[in-house]
């Protein structure tokens, strides 16, 4: 996690909102990505998807068997969908997101009839720094006003 | 939506669930795509992510405000998501897709507070044509027999 919470940061120097990914397979980095969403013009270009596509490129396959993903904040429905379609074995995520998540908050997609493939699913990991982050982000964004 | 169906043709012909997206902007097609997740080794690679992300290429944008889409078939959590994020305005869809769908259908995305953008929603817009085309494909994969 430590990992992906440097790809946070890396992605808040870029000034986009800083959550960072990395995928882990036998316990070696098959890729590691930082939100993009401003800098590609690409509103799917969230940590998640960028690091799946990067495996699935470096791996050259459609799906990710036995690969664990580390995210810094909860996944959102694409995310979420996506982490499916590709079949990540486990996934770590860090602070939750009742506002957009949809792992334990919102849509539960893994839960849902729909979801064809659910990773086993660790929460809270490295909680504390990720939230953190977020936070002091917004506010900077906010202004000390509001 | 015709020109929808013959993405999600050209997809079929080169092996991919035929499945066909286009973003029309003011009667004037932005961008249209059809599934490649075979092709790029991308699970994510689906008609409205592609078409999304070249929309927002094209246009020089993160958001595709006053843009319409339509696709061959219900959207999945990935893709209800992604064109949420991207203030898709109108969304024009074929067949339902009880399976896999997320818009009348599993987890229905742009119901969910977590959801924070929804377009106005025109469901089985050609349907039979699209519906057709999915199975007669899924037929041929699975072999007379099943």
């Amino acid at each position: 996690m430590d990992r992906a919470v440097a790809q946070a940061r890396l992605a808040e120097e870029r000034g986009e909102v800083p959550i960072g990914a990395v995928i882990i397979r036998r316990g070696e980095v098959i890729s590691e990505a930082g939100n993009r969403t401003r800098e590609l013009n690409d509103p799917t270009a969230h940590a998640e998807v960028l690091a799946i596509r990067d495996a699935c490129g470096a791996l050259g396959q459609e799906r990710l068997e036995g690969c664990d993903l580390y995210v810094t904040l909860e996944p959102c429905a694409m995310c979420a969908a996506a982490i499916s379609f590709a079949r990540i074995r486990r996934l770590y995520f860090g602070a939750e997101d009742p506002k957009g998540g949809a792992v334990t908050s919102g849509v539960r997609f893994f839960a849902n009839p729909t979801c064809h493939h659910s990773p086993e699913i660790y929460p809270a990991i490295g909680e504390a720094e990720s939230a953190a982050m977020l936070r002091a982000f917004f506010q900077t964004k906010r202004g000390p006003e509001d």
